[in-house]
Order: C-alpha cells, then sequence, then structure tokens
C-alpha cells in the first residue's frame, strides 16, 4: 500500500565550522519521501520552483516517488540556510526565502484522496488541514511539526491534533506545548488534545511511542558521529509511515518495528549532509542495523 | 556471593519546592547497599558519628547489609543539604558538613578483603585506591565517581580507571573527562584509560553499556513523577553490582539484566525522598518493573 507524504520541498543550503553544503535536496517531506521509499511506493505532495534542479527529480524518481502531486510554479525554490555549531545540537538559521513556497497550496490528484497512509510533515498546520479536507476516510493519518507552528499557529495545531491518528514532536516542543518537565506527563496531556499516537522524538535517546497499546522505548541507532542532523526527525517518521504502509496487520501489531526502521533510516541520515547518505543506503542495509539494534537492546 | 560496597555514609536534609527533608539516611555506600541487599548478601565499609540515628542501624540491618565495616567515630557524621528546582533537574548545595568523614580511612575487616566483587561507590578516588590496596583478587571491580573528582582529584582518578573493570558516570562527567559530546566516542576514550565495561549514566533517559561483548542500550523506567532523585545513580549501580554477585554464570552473560535490575531499583528510589520508598520494595515488585521494561523495549 502506498503511503501520501505532503509537505516541504526545498533546497538547503549547510553549514557547519567544517564545510559548505550549498543547495543540498531538503525539506521535510523530500527526506520523509526517501525515508519511506525503502519500504513501498510513496507519493509526494509539494511544490518547487522553476529553478529546482532536474537532477534532485530524477533523484526522486530513481526512489519510486511519484511526483504527479509536485507542483511546478514560476519562481524560485524554497530556500533554507543555517548553520550547525561544533557539537551538533545547535543550529541558527541563516537565511529563509520562502519563494513559491509562500503560496502553496497542497492540491490532490484525485487519486491521492484515498490513499489509506497519509503523513502530514512538517509544514503550517493550515495546510495540514487543508490536506485532510481532501482525503476520503484514510485509514491512519500522522502529522509531524516543529516549534515554529506552536508559536505562531497554536490554534490551527491545536484544531489539527483533534483529526489525526498520530502526533510527532520533540521533546522540548512537547515541553512547549504542555509546560510538563516530565515526558510521561506531557505525554498524557497531548492524548487529550486528540492523537491516539503519540510520539515524542529525543535525538540520540531515541523516542517514545505512547499508543492504545502501551509505551514503547525506541532506541536511536548509535552512531561516532553526526555529520548533519538536518532531516532525521523527518526521516524517521517518513520511515515509520513507509514501513507502516508496508506492512500487513494492524497499526498497533506492526508501529514498534516501524519506528525501529525509521530510526534506522534516520541514522543513516545524520551520516551525511542532506540527504547525500540517505540516498545510498540500501534495504539490506537496514536491515543490518534493525538486527544490530535487536542485539544492543536485548537482555 | 556477597558483595563488599564502599562509599559514604550521610544525613541528607533535602528541599524540594514544596517539602522539607531534613537528616534522612543517604550517602553513596548506603543508596547502593539497600539496593543491592534485594539481591543477596551485602557488606558496607563506611564511616558514621555517634550521632547517627539507631533506627538507621536498624534498617541496614533489615536490609541484611553487614556493618563490620561501618566504623562508628568520635563525632557528627557526614551531612549534606541540597535543594532541587522545580523540574528536579538543577540541584543546589545548600551545606557540606563533612563531620568524620573528614578522616574517614576505610579499613576493611579481614573476611571482606576475599570479596569478588567490589563496588567502590563515589567517595575520594584516593579511599578507592586504599580499598583496593587492601583486597586480595577481586573477582570484579566498579567504580563510580562525581564530578567533584573530575574537579580536584583527576590524577588520583586516571590511576584508579588502570585498576578496575568497570567505571560508571554520568554523561556529563563523560563529557568533563573525554571532551567529547558523542557518548559512543566518549567511551572509546574512556575504554582508553583502563576500565573494560564503560557505563553512562544519562538519568531518564536510561544509560549504555560499552563492553567486550559490545553495547547494550539500558532504558530507564518511565516515571510520571520523580519526586527526589538523590541516590538515584547509587541505587543503579548498587542493584546492578548485587545482581552480578548473586547471579550465576560470567559478568558477560549477567550484566545486561544487572543494568536492568539496577535502573528498576534506581525507579523506585526518585519515587520518595532519600531512601524511603526503597526501604519499602520487595523483590516481587522490582520482577514486576523488570518485566514491565521487557514489554516496553520489544519489538
Amino acid at each position: 500500500m502506498s503511503v501520501l507524504i505532503v509537505g516541504s520541498t526545498a533546497l538547503d543550503s549547510i553549514k557547519t565550522p567544517t564545510a559548505k553544503n550549498p543547495r543540498l535536496l531538503g525539506g521535510s517531506a523530500s527526506h520523509a519521501a526517501v525515508a519511506a521509499s525503502f519500504f513501498g511506493p510513496v507519493n509526494l505532495v509539494g511544490v518547487v520552483g522553476d529553478d529546482f534542479p532536474k537532477q534532485y527529480l530524477a533523484l526522486y524518481r530513481k526512489h519510486g516517488i511519484g511526483l504527479k502531486g509536485l507542483q511546478v510554479e514560476a519562481g524560485k525554490t524554497f530556500h533554507w540556510s543555517g548553520e550547525y555549531e561544533m557539537n551538533m545540537n545547535n543550529r541558527r538559521t541563516l537565511l529563509t526565502e520562502l519563494g513559491v513556497f509562500e503560496k502553496f497550496t497542497p492540491h490532490l490528484p484525485d487519486a491521492f484522496k484515498t490513499s489509506d497512509f497519509v503523513l502530514l510533515a512538517n509544514i503550517a498546520p493550515a495546510l495540514q488541514h487543508h490536506v485532510l479536507d481532501q482525503m476520503k476516510q484514510p485509514k491512519f493519518v500522522v502529522a509531524d511539526t516543529m516549534d515554529l507552528w506552536l508559536n505562531i499557529a497554536l490554534n490551527d495545531l491545536r484544531r489539527l491534533l483533534k483529526r489525526v491518528d498520530g502526533f510527532v514532536l520533540n521533546d522540548s516542543e512537547a515541553h512547549q506545548l504542555t509546560k510538563e518537565d516530565n515526558v510521561f506527563a506531557a505525554l498524557r496531556k497531548i492524548h487529550k488534545l486528540g492523537p491516539k499516537y503519540v510520539i515524542i522524538k529525543m535525538g540520540s535517546h531515541g523516542s517514545l511511542l505512547s499508543s492504545p497499546k502501551g509505551f514503547f522505548i525506541c532506541p536511536a541507532y548509535p552512531l561516532h558521529l553526526v555529520v548533519d542532523p538536518t532531516g532525521a526527525g523527518d526521516s524517521f517518521v517518513g520511515g515509520l509511515m513507509g514501513y507502516l504502509a508496508s506492512a500487513r496487520g494492524s497499526v498497533d501489531a506492526n508501529i514498534r518495528r516501524a519506528m525501529i526502521h525509521g530510526s534506522v533510516v534516520a541514522s543513516f541520515c545524520c551520516e551525511g549532509f542532506g540527504l547525500t547518505r540517505t540516498t545510498r543506503v540500501t534495504r539490506a542495509a537496514i536491515q543490518k542495523r534493525v538486527k544490530e539494534l535487536e542485539a544492543l537492546t536485548r537482555f
């Protein structure tokens, strides 16, 4: 079964203390779609400008990502530029040029409206709503978000949470949303806002699922060196949804392994700039790390 | 097999935004010994003053903790007073009265010198050396530490690391010792200092073992409310060593489950002030949480 992914498609210029990488393929939908593509068919909905490099379209296609929902508009592609400090934990935005993304309205091709699995990757909650307005009874909808929307679109986001099955956010965002320091206390409050499945991402500490079947503590794959964490969260949730859409059986039966697979794809993402490492990954390499995570957590 | 635990025995006065708890039983050896006592016999080596409450001696005895190595000296028991902020993450020391602890030299009764399992709980590295000087071929020695010793006794500590099998420290201490932000990079450097087994404690994020048999990611037990984290790290390593000493088979075969048991005892420790919750724990309650942790991490 295919997964529908709606989010941002961007060019990312990423600076670290040791390297400059201009205009890499980036954006929440790009990272999530490539991650999901390892497990089954993916359809992407986003917008790019007429400056969008042909090689990036070829890269999407190489991963079997359906591009019928990728709108190409006259103007410039969304461009984000950021800089990481030496410890890779602190990120500073240097530049945000919205370009064609400023007027983006996600139009779903008819064939996408009946998708069972929908990932509302990180974009404005109003656009996430607009996607759901077009959907016909999806089976499992997950929304991602970022601190920006908690700051400037909290009401839209709270309304969205009543419409989705799953919600993914990181620990600092969970704190921002609930004012709770304790993640388990925060999870309780987030469930009350709507979603039955809540996943809190904790970077190198892994992630935590709270679901109708209880908690799951999902480890991060051990990395000795993080080259660029941009897109790791998008890769995680993309891999998760790609795995879920391709697996037989219920969401409850599969979601733990789906998180593990998302965690592994995110680990590859961190090992290179932008999507440079992720796009060289094989399904076999993913399976190898999944097996290693099994061995790392068994007791 | 019994475990020998050497460390501080203290009275802790703990303030939080909502409560004051004067002169609770505390100290690294007290927390570690009670934690270890759930799994088998424990001998404690420490010092208290003649003001030490009889009820605390009774509490040690109730837990079957051997007190032949507990020196009672004229003077006052080590008294520490600290205050936690609302989020329970930031601790401020209000007062440190060393009392009889200032001149403490751990004398081991002859019967203790042949102990197989030795925990050098958090005390000055010079005293940890002094204990090892008296031991006859212990099988497995683990040392704990704290940031204070990294600041004022780093050379003693580095010499100690060449003499122990295992070393336990928290993530900020690992960073302080190695200057590495990445815990896996830090682990590599710490192994080069001597110990074959290195465990990095990460508070509510659990702990990480690096050993000859590879890594183990040990989860923390989910807690909705942390009442007082004082002694949680001591409880963790005490439970770990108590379990190891009581288990049949090699350290490599048992250390993962030992960490899980330590993690569970530490979770109880956090649920009450000082040792008030830990001392009401049963082995059955520990087993219940171990089973829950199995369910929480299975995929």
